[in-house]
C-alpha cells in the first residue's frame, strides 16, 4: 500500500529531522551561550547526532520505500517529498563513508589552519590545507557525478538546478555592466557618512532591531534574537526559527542591517507550511532563494527611501547625539554609499558582486586544475585590482578573509549573487501584484509584502524549486536585468549620475 | 580480548551519553530561551533523542559485552563502569517498551492535569491521574523487583542501596527529636526579618550570585548561569555544567540561596574526573549525595556565621537602601529564622524535613494500597497539623504544591533529607581534616573545602556509591546524629534556647 509506505517513510524522515534539528540546537548554543571549555564535548555530541542522522537517512530501507513510492503519490507536497528525498538520498549515498570521514577530518584541520593563517597573515600555512580540500572536493564531485563540469556537482548542493555554465555566463554579462557603473560612481561625489561612525548605544540598537523585526512580521512566539560573534539564522522547526546579531557600538549599519538580513532568512523559514514540518521539505529551496529573502528585507526594503521615511524619526530619536543634526535624506544617502573596499561582508550593494565573481573564478580554476592553491593570493590580488582598483596589503584582508573554503564549501559563493538577482525579480513581481509598496513602507506596513512572499515563496519550502518559483511569479527564468535596472535607478538618483 | 570488548562497550556508551547530553541541552534551552510556540516540536525532538538513547543502551549487544567483561576488568574505574552499567542495563531492560510508553503517556497527562488542578485548586481533577501514576508505579516496581517492599524498587532509582525500612527508621528517629525542637523554637522570640522583604535590585542580586559562585570555585569557563522559572542545574559534560536561578525583586533569599544551592550541585558535576566523561559514571552517585553538595554550600557554608563575616560588607554595600541600617548579626539571624510554613521549597533548614517526611508517608501508603489517591488531601492536612501545627487553606498550598508525583517520581522525596544528613557528616569530616574552616570562610577562602570535596566525593562520580563515600570519609554509615547536633548548636545559639 502506497499510503502505508508513505507513512513509514515520513516517520523515518521525521526521526532524521529531529536529529538534525537537535544538532542545530547544539550549534546555536555553541555560537551563543556555550562556555568555552565545552568545545570538545560539544564536538563529540554533534558528531554523534550527525552520524546517526546520516546513517538513518541513508539506510537502505529509505531507498526501498522511495522505490516503492515512485509514481504512486498524488498529493503535491507528497510528490515533492518523494522527489526531494530521492535527490538527497542519492547525493548522500554516492559518497562513501570513507570519503565523508576524510572530508570531515580535512575540514577540521583546514579550519584550524585557516584561523591561524588569517590571524598571522600567513597564507603559506593554509595553502596545503586548501590543496587538500580542493583534492577532496574533486574526489567528491567525481563521486557525485556531473554532466559538464566538476563545479556543477558541488554547486548542486547549494543551488540545485544551477550549472557552472549558467553562472559563468550570467556573471560575465553582469560584470560587463557593473564595472562601468562602479567606475562612474567612484567619480561622483560620495555622500558623507561620517555620522554613521559615532557611538550608538548598543541597548538601543538592539531594541530598534527587535522593533523592525516585529514590524516586518517576524513572530517572536516562534523565534528569538541573541548575540553571536557572526550573525546567523537557524531553524529547529517551523515553530522555532532564531536569529543572532552582532552590535558594533561605533558603527550603526553593522547591527541594524545584520538584523534585517538574518530576519529576512528567518521570515522565510517561519513562513513554511506547517504541514512540511519534520520533513526534508521544511527549509528554503536553495541558498540563492534564501539569500533573495535576506537581501530583499535588508536592501530592497531596509535601504529604501520609503522605509526611512517611516523609520528615521524613531532612529533619530533613539540616537540624538549621533543623528540629531542629520537630515533624513542625508542619512538615506549615507547608508547607501558605494565604495570599492577589500572585505566582502562590508561591501555595499553594488560592489558586493565583484567580490563574489572573483571567488567564483578562483574556485572554478582550483577545481579544473588550472590554478594551484599556492597561487591563490596572486590570482586574488590581480582580480581585486582589475575589478575594484584595490590591492589588499595583506592576505588576511585578501584571500584569507572568508571561512567558506576552510569549511570545504566550494561552489557556495555564487548563491549570494544569484539570490540578489532573484530578490529584485521577486520584488518587482510583488510590486506588480500589490501596487504602491512605497506608500505602504512609508506607513510602516509590511504585512502585504510578507503575505505575498508567504503565498508565492515561503510556504512551499523545498516543495517548489527556485526556478519554479521564479517562473510562477515572474513568468521567466533567473535574470540579471531587473537588478541592474534597480541599481541604475536607485544609485543614479542618489549620486545624481547617469549610469 | 577484554580490552577490545571494553573499548567496544565504552564506544557504545559514549554514543548513548552523547544522545542523553543532547537531550539535556534541549531541555535546558526549553527552560531558559526557547520561544513558547516551539513546545510541540521540542517534545518530538526530545522523544526521538530519548527513545534512541534507550534503544541503544538496552541493545542486546550491550548485555553481551557486559557478560563478556564480568570479572575480567582490573582498573578501578573500569570495574565501576561495568558494575554501574550492569545495574542500569538491568533496570532499563526489566521494563517493557509497552510499560515505558504507558508511563510516558500517563505522566504527560498527569502533568497537564496537575498544572490545571493546582491553578484552580481542584484536587479532584488531579486525583484520577495520581491514581493512574500510582498504579503504573506499582506495575513498574513489580517489574523491577524488590526484596521487601515495592517502595524499594522505586527508591533505588534515586538512591541506590537505600531501602524503605532504613528511611522509615531514620525518619521516625529524626521526627521524634525534631518536633520538640521546632516547638521550642516556635516558643522563642523570632529574629526580625522584615528587611529581607524589601526591594533588592535584580541586576545586583544577579552579579552578587556570580561573585559568590566564583569565590566557591565554580568554573565559568566550563559553566554559566541563566534565568529560569524553576532553578536547576544540568550537565552536558564535565566541561559544561550549568545552573539557572530565579531572582525575586522584593525578597533577598530566593535568588541568593537558590544560586548557592544550584551552584553546589554544579560544583559536584564539575569535579568529576574527566576520565569518566562520556560514560554513565559521569554524574552524581545518588540524588542524596547530590543534595548533600547543594545543601552543604547553601546552608553549612552560605547560612553560616563565618560566611557572613566575609560576605556581608559587600552585600550591604550592594543594597544600601535595604540593608544600610542592618547589622551583620541581625542579618545572619534573619536568614536563619525558623518558622513552620506551608510550602516545602520556602521552608527553613529545620522544619524542611517535616515536609519531606509527610510526603514519604503518603507515597508509602499510596504504594502499599493503604491510601487511595482521593484521600491524599485529608492525609496531607492531618500530617501538616500534627507536624507543623498548620492546615493549608487550599490544596494548591497543600498536596498540590509539588510537581514530583505528576512527573511519576515516587520515591524521590526522601533523598532531600538523606542528602541533608550526609551534608553534615561530610562537613564534619572535612573540618576534622582541614582544621579551622570558620577562619577560612571569614576570609572568603573556600578552596580547601572544595579541594577536599573533590578528592573525597566529586571525582568518583558514580564509581563509588554514597555509602562507600560515607564510610571512607566518616568511618560509618548514614547517620542523623551529626545533623541534629548541628541544628541544636546553631539554632540554640541564634534563638538563645536550650534545644
Amino acid at each position: 500500500m502506497p499510503t502505508d509506505r508513505l507513512t513509514d517513510l515520513k516517520n523515518r524522515l521525521a526521526l532524521v529531522q529531529d536529529l538534525r534539528a537537535s544538532a542545530a540546537v547544539l550549534e546555536w548554543d555553541q555560537e551563543t551561550y556555550m562556555p568555552p571549555g565545552a568545545a570538545e564535548a560539544r564536538a563529540h555530541q554533534l558528531a554523534t547526532l550527525k552520524t546517526l542522522a546520516h546513517r538513518r537517512f541513508t539506510d537502505e530501507s529509505v531507498g526501498a520505500l522511495l522505490d516503492g513510492l515512485d509514481g504512486l503519490v498524488e498529493d503535491e507536497f507528497d510528490r515533492a517529498l518523494v522527489r526531494v528525498t530521492r535527490r538527497d538520498f542519492e547525493r548522500a549515498t554516492k559518497l562513501s563513508a570513507d570519503l565523508v570521514a576524510r572530508l570531515a577530518r580535512a575540514k577540521a584541520r583546514a579550519l584550524e589552519a585557516w584561523k591561524r593563517a588569517r590571524q598571522n597573515d600567513d597564507f603559506a600555512h593554509f595553502a596545503p590545507h586548501l590543496r587538500e580540500i580542493v583534492d577532496l572536493s574533486i574526489e567528491q564531485a567525481e563521486a557525485l557525478g556531473y554532466e559538464r563540469r566538476r563545479y556543477d556537482a558541488l554547486l548542486d548542493e547549494y543551488e540545485p538546478e544551477a550549472t557552472w555554465a549558467e553562472v559563468d555566463a550570467a556573471f560575465r554579462d553582469l560584470r560587463a555592466e557593473l564595472v562601468p557603473i562602479v567606475q562612474a560612481l567612484a567619480e561622483a561625489d560620495p555622500p558623507d557618512d561620517a555620522f554613521l561612525h559615532r557611538p550608538y548605544d548598543p541597548e538601543r540598537q538592539w531594541n530598534l532591531g527587535l522593533d523592525v523585526l516585529r514590524a516586518f512580521g517576524y513572530d517572536f512566539a516562534r523565534g528569538r534574537q541573541d548575540r553571536s560573534a557572526h550573525p546567523f539564522s537557524t531553524a529547529f522547526s517551523v515553530d522555532d526559527v532564531r536569529v543572532t546579531t552582532r552590535i558594533a557600538p561605533d558603527f550603526f549599519p553593522t547591527g541594524f542591517f545584520g538584523t534585517l538580513h538574518e530576519g529576512g532568512h528567518a521570515l522565510y523559514e517561519q513562513g513554511i507550511d506547517p504541514a512540511l514540518d519534520r520533513t526534508p521539505l521544511a527549509s528554503g529551496t536553495s541558498l540563492g532563494m534564501h539569500e533573495s529573502q535576506s537581501r530583499l528585507w535588508e536592501n530592497l526594503v531596509g535601504r529604501s527611501r520609503p522605509f526611512w521615511r517611516w523609520a528615521y524619526p524613531a532612529v533619530q530619536e533613539a540616537f540624538p547625539d549621533a543623528l540629531g543634526g542629520v537630515a533624513e535624506e542625508a542619512f538615506y544617502r549615507a547608508i547607501n554609499r558605494v565604495q570599492p573596499s577589500l572585505i566582502r561582508v562590508e561591501a555595499d550593494e553594488v560592489t558586493y558582486h565583484l567580490h563574489v565573481m572573483l571567488r567564483f573564478e578562483i574556485e572554478s580554476a582550483l577545481l579544473d586544475g588550472s590554478l594551484d592553491a599556492a597561487d591563490v593570493p596572486a590570482a586574488w590580488n590581480a582580480a581585486m585590482e582589475e575589478y575594484l582598483g584595490l590591492t589588499p596589503e595583506t592576505d588576511a584582508d585578501g584571500c584569507l578573509q572568508d571561512i567558506h573554503w576552510a569549511l570545504g564549501a566550494i561552489g557556495y559563493f555564487p548563491t549570494y549573487t544569484l539570490g540578489t538577482l532573484m530578490s529584485v525579480q521577486l520584488f518587482d513581481a510583488a510590486k506588480r501584484d500589490l501596487g504602491d509598496l512605497n506608500g505602504q513602507f512609508e506607513r510602516g506596513e509590511f504585512g502585504p509584502l510578507l503575505g505575498w512572499l508567504r503565498a508565492h515563496v515561503h510556504r512551499f519550502g523545498r516543495a517548489r524549486s527556485a526556478s519554479e518559483i521564479l517562473e510562477e511569479t515572474t513568468g521567466g527564468p533567473l535574470d540579471a536585468g531587473p537588478w541592474l535596472a534597480y541599481v541604475r535607478e536607485k544609485f543614479g538618483a542618489i549620486y545624481e549620475a547617469s549610469l
